[in-house]
């Protein structure tokens, strides 16, 4: 899990909210979501990604791209696809994907 | 916390992703945090919430509104304004927020 946050950018780019309920333990889930991390950092115009996840209840992905291409890119890798085959199968209860292109930002910091 | 997800929606739409880190233990934090889940819920073309939080790291939540006025008078509210005042004077480190136009969605649910 990524465990910091990504600063607002110079818009436009995209964000990818994807928020989603395992089925039991899901066994094999944490190693692939892991790779996955991994994996999308080698995305030309990957820019940074966010997770949370209450113990045992929802999930909550936030992925940050350039653009529509490099969306497209990572979701055309095939390690990724059957990532998401299998998650389909035995991971996920439910998931809900919203792709959205950001118009502003803000960040804090304490001084 | 809202521990349910939003289904994917008409769109056009806007996302508010909002992650944060807090500083220690927060006190009053959660307190503040059930009431603002409340109070967002009587904004007219508010359409659902989504949060997660790592104990001790990062938490994300992700509020959905139907256009940018639904989200102008979500901050213009001041019960909300006094929560993020003392927000920024006690509770959080660090902050962002990105406001996005959703443009497609995707839900998956297991038979």
């Amino acid at each position: 899990m990524s465990d910091d946050l990504v600063r607002g950018l110079e818009p436009p780019y995209y964000t990818v909210v994807f928020t989603s309920h395992l089925e039991g333990d899901a066994p094999g889930y944490a190693e692939t979501a892991d790779r996955m991390d991994e994996l999308v950092k080698e995305v030309p115009g990957f820019l940074g990604q966010e997770s949370a996840r209450v113990p045992g209840g929802l999930g909550i992905t936030v992925g940050y791209f350039r653009d529509e291409e490099a969306i497209a890119v990572w979701q055309r890798n095939l390690e990724h696809q059957a990532a998401q085959r299998r998650g389909r199968q035995e991971w996920y209860r439910r998931y809900s994907i919203h792709v959205a292109k950001v118009e502003r930002s803000y960040d804090f910091e304490r001084e």
